[in-house]
């Protein structure tokens, strides 16, 4: 029996959502060894003191970057706020080390957006330009030599995967000026962060409609659409809402059919389109898809619908893991040659 | 001071959300005289013992029909099962009572579709004929002269009046062949009815679409659409979903706006639409209304957005007040000749 | 007809929970004109946008406390962090005005318990010691006749209503030396302030207990249940638990029956000691009450169960409402010599 | 490189919460080879189609118990209503096969306690009279020695492991004539059975206690109690509460301490009696625990707090996993010689 490789692994915040969930999967990770987290404020912490499900599977502390000395890890995540990533990428790199930030450092392409969107100038176009989108159902190639991994945001990853066998097919499918994407997201997507909006007293018992006159997502989404629609612009209206729920995404994509394609199979195309894809569940015809059959698991379910010449497409992930850390594992994987499948078999939890 | 009309007031049925929904509104009603409410399964039990919200404001039991003498009432609220309005209509017509129907037997006028949707015959087109959509803000003045009302569905109810501003302008303002109302739904809309995906541990903590194949309720905004477009078909794609919460429906509408009135100010279309309206409230430029600010409250709420030519409506309302048993006594008010806001000025609960 | 008294009613604070329950009630009281609300921080901001629910109901805008003026009001509510009414209390009073304080600065007459809880020292004694607290059912003619009222903390108000009558009984019935109160309460009696436990990511599908090694209302309790024990000392364990809940209390408080009590109708006891009282529902035996009982209602329910020589009282209420702004109100109603259910009839909201 | 013993388990049963539990830990327990489930009414129907989750990870239909042929399996687990397991063992011993029920069938040695709470009666005394009561932590010798275990009811694994330490003390610690059970229960822990009380509407925001007339697992507790207090009678007041959250039970413990035990450590005497177990986690003095630290994960935590001469044991576990199917596979690891924590070290989901 050989020995299976052990990556060794950092990460950088940590004291969110993106970063306990990390810390979930890659305790249970076959080929990981955890080498370091920090957090400056948190440093000297127990990370299972903050995070008690953790209590007797992760022994770490929270340490300051110079005491966990990054540089012997073979990746680090970051899992901090924006900005973060691009400061610290170069020195990383320049140590052999791979970086996937679950930020939005490396997504964006198109650095005036990311200037416009993020409030900040990017400090490093240059490693930017040789950073790979993680979505790796779409962007295998580039992963796997990558350095750098942007790790897609959690609305593009629905979006995305849901429109991507209509935008890279061969023959026009669909008015790809009038996409409509209603998306709709559980209250973790917004992060560990003390804000009145997330509290349970107000995002309770509620439903509401948010970010309509504009999302950091949209540039995300653009910027990909493009790309998978071979550099054409795509036009989309995306309306984000808040559910009062913890984990989940929900994409309903309306798409409307060019007279010209009336009669394509699109339950058939999307079957053939994901039939090789381990964390892509394209549904019998007529499911309905629920976010909780995905809750803690890194799997996309989507589910094709047609009314008349409208395309109704509806996608749900658990934002948590194929909206952020279980899809950054993913490509660890891939980036290490190792099974894209490893220590992301999770059955999910329902009820 | 002249003593307060008095209206005497029956509800067959009861045992359900609409039904203790009329009860909290009815008893407070200044107008009101609860006569009697009748369920045939729960003869004898006090009705605050069912719902002990109700201890201390309503001493009613349940009766059976033949002891609560329904033909000395003024007006009759079924809070029934489809199918029973129709049945017992004739009788009560006879001896003078109105009567509110809160379930779809007089709501469409297409018994074909009526019978498609409910699996039933439609037992009295006659008087089918000549009952009224009770939607007030649409047909105010059909409502005042009517013997029998047929109370809107939560789901038309924010569509029609999301749209309605659209389709009733004298010049063409969208593209009617493609609207999109993506409709998100709390679950007291399913009634108090024990099914298995209603369970707290099933439509708990989690998100999904349902009726996408087609939902009942397509019918009647589809009737009522043709309706408000003076007797144009207009297209729409509906699409219910599920939200866990109890209260609360919203409705993302999109329509596209064409060429020709790519000048048109909608928000202050709106505004001028619904100015007169105690129960619409268009909201301030920018706004991004939220289900909780209605809960309990006889109002829906809406925003106008805009991006390029796409045009968004977001409407917030209380599917039991609004989207049934509030606007029932909105109905019984305007039919009585008392002001529409009697017995319904509540101020929403929030948090 | 003779014209209702109208009562000119200030309130400082007001961007909290409680204040939004205050304006909810108030703006709808018979008796009660609104003169003015006062926040710093949000000078010049309608209230109504902050709080959607009031649009329509309050025009009142934010003022700063110079701008208010509140010396030209009948009676100022404080819904401030604690330490703010015992500030600007004798300015007040030296004009008139009558206080009620939703906050701690007077409830507890002894300064030293005050100090240790609330780390602050008391800045007028002397006026606290003119205070009444503001639980009406067990202190009426102080309340009548007082300038200051300290309104009761949401646990104090279920823990005492639930013990009065063994305490007040004539006879001993009880060990007072080893009471429980094992009591659950809604999110929303953290306030509405940014903390990362009771965001919804945090608190939601979640029960905790918390302040196990003391909470400031044991103080409270504690003062409170030894004066209606008559002087003599009490012992309580106090422990308080979070539910996934926006709204609603319930405590489960446990007393052992003395050898010579068991003969007493608890039942009969309890029943004839609220036969009186409005807002105290003692509900047949047998009964298990739910908080959605009184779900924005100022009603208190409660329950009497005994398994041998346990007595078990259940008690419920909304910790806004009969726990906070709706007690405040009946403290007003009877301060003014109005009837104690003015304004205060709403009927709970359920489902 | 041996190869892991390869145990063959049928279900019988599984359209439960416990069921579907079941299948999520057995899919992924490396020792297991799922043979077969059943179900009468739900025959050929894909068990993922009914649990989505399950998509991708299991592959059974269910089937009858005829087709299912369960005599060859090793072990069957039944996840059915109570009274179906004693129908089915004595065929399935014949044969060598182990059963586990996770229903009451053999649970309570007491047969006229059995047929009091589950009004029915038993139908194999000589088994149950052989049967293992499976709370392994307190059983182990028995359990590893059986052919037949009764998995414990939920409440009575919180409550038995909170007193344990208590009770198995050689010298004497608490009144054990005065305990209480203050406990709460997720929904889940109802079943997926449609009935009107345990609905969203109904069980959403909201909180009650329920079964305080008496409840079924007091039986069993007060069963156990006695065998871990060595025979002598314990006397425990036990109140079920219901939480608005799906999987999670909580019980507040309090046990008046002995005026001879006052000098006693509790939380070194807690510590010292769980040291070896890898299920239970007696966390430091002055924690509160949190049912989501346990959100599927086979563990149950503990925190020992003490006021005065009352001790408080806080208790979390997930009611589906140590309170069920994590626990019932657990006694299937010990009867099977394999290490107790195959199959069992997932990471509970935070948040």
């Amino acid at each position: 029996m050989t020995q299976a490789p052990s990556i060794s692994v950092g990460i950088v915040g940590g004291t969110g959502y993106t970063g306990v969930e990390l810390l979930r999967l890659l305790s249970q990770h076959p080929n990981v060894r955890l080498h370091a987290i920090t957090s400056r404020s948190e440093n000297g912490m127990p990370v299972a003191q903050m995070f008690p499900n953790l209590r007797g599977h992760v022994d770490l502390r929270f340490q300051t970057p110079e005491q966990a000395d990054l540089r012997h890890c073979d990746v680090v995540f970051f899992a901090t706020p924006h900005g973060v990533a691009m400061r610290e990428a170069r020195s990383l790199l320049d140590q052999g080390v791979r970086i996937i930030d679950l930020a939005a450092d490396f997504r964006l392409q198109d650095t005036t957006a990311f200037e416009h969107w993020y409030n900040m100038p990017h400090s490093c176009p240059d490693i930017l330009a040789q950073a790979a989108y993680g979505l790796v159902e779409c962007n295998r190639p580039a992963i796997s030599a990558a350095r750098v991994i942007g790790n897609p945001g959690c609305y593009p990853t629905t979006v995305l995967l849901g429109l991507a066998p209509l935008l890279q097919s061969t023959r026009p499918l669909i008015d790809t000026d009038h996409l409509i994407a209603d998306c709709k997201s559980g209250v973790s997507g917004a992060g560990r962060k003390a804000e009145v909006g997330m509290l349970y007293a107000e995002a309770g018992d509620n439903f509401k409609a948010y970010g309509v006159a504009g999302h950091r997502h949209q540039a995300e989404i653009d910027e990909q659409l493009r790309r998978l629609a071979g550099g054409r612009d795509v036009g989309l209206t995306f309306i984000p809402h808040l559910v009062p729920m913890i984990r989940g995404m929900f994409s309903t994509l309306y798409a409307r059919i060019l007279p010209e394609a009336r009669d394509v199979d699109f339950q058939a195309l999307f079957e053939a389109h994901y039939a090789n894809e381990p964390f892509v569940d394209v549904m019998p015809a007529g499911s309905q898809p629920e976010t909780r059959s995905v809750r803690g698991a890194n799997r996309l379910r989507m589910a094709v619908h047609r009314q008349k010449d409208q395309l109704v497409i509806l996608v749900v992930q658990d934002n948590l893991v194929k909206g952020a850390s279980g899809q950054a594992v993913q490509n660890m994987n891939l980036l290490f040659g190792l099974p894209e499948t490893a220590g992301l078999a999770h059955v999910a939890l329902l009820p």
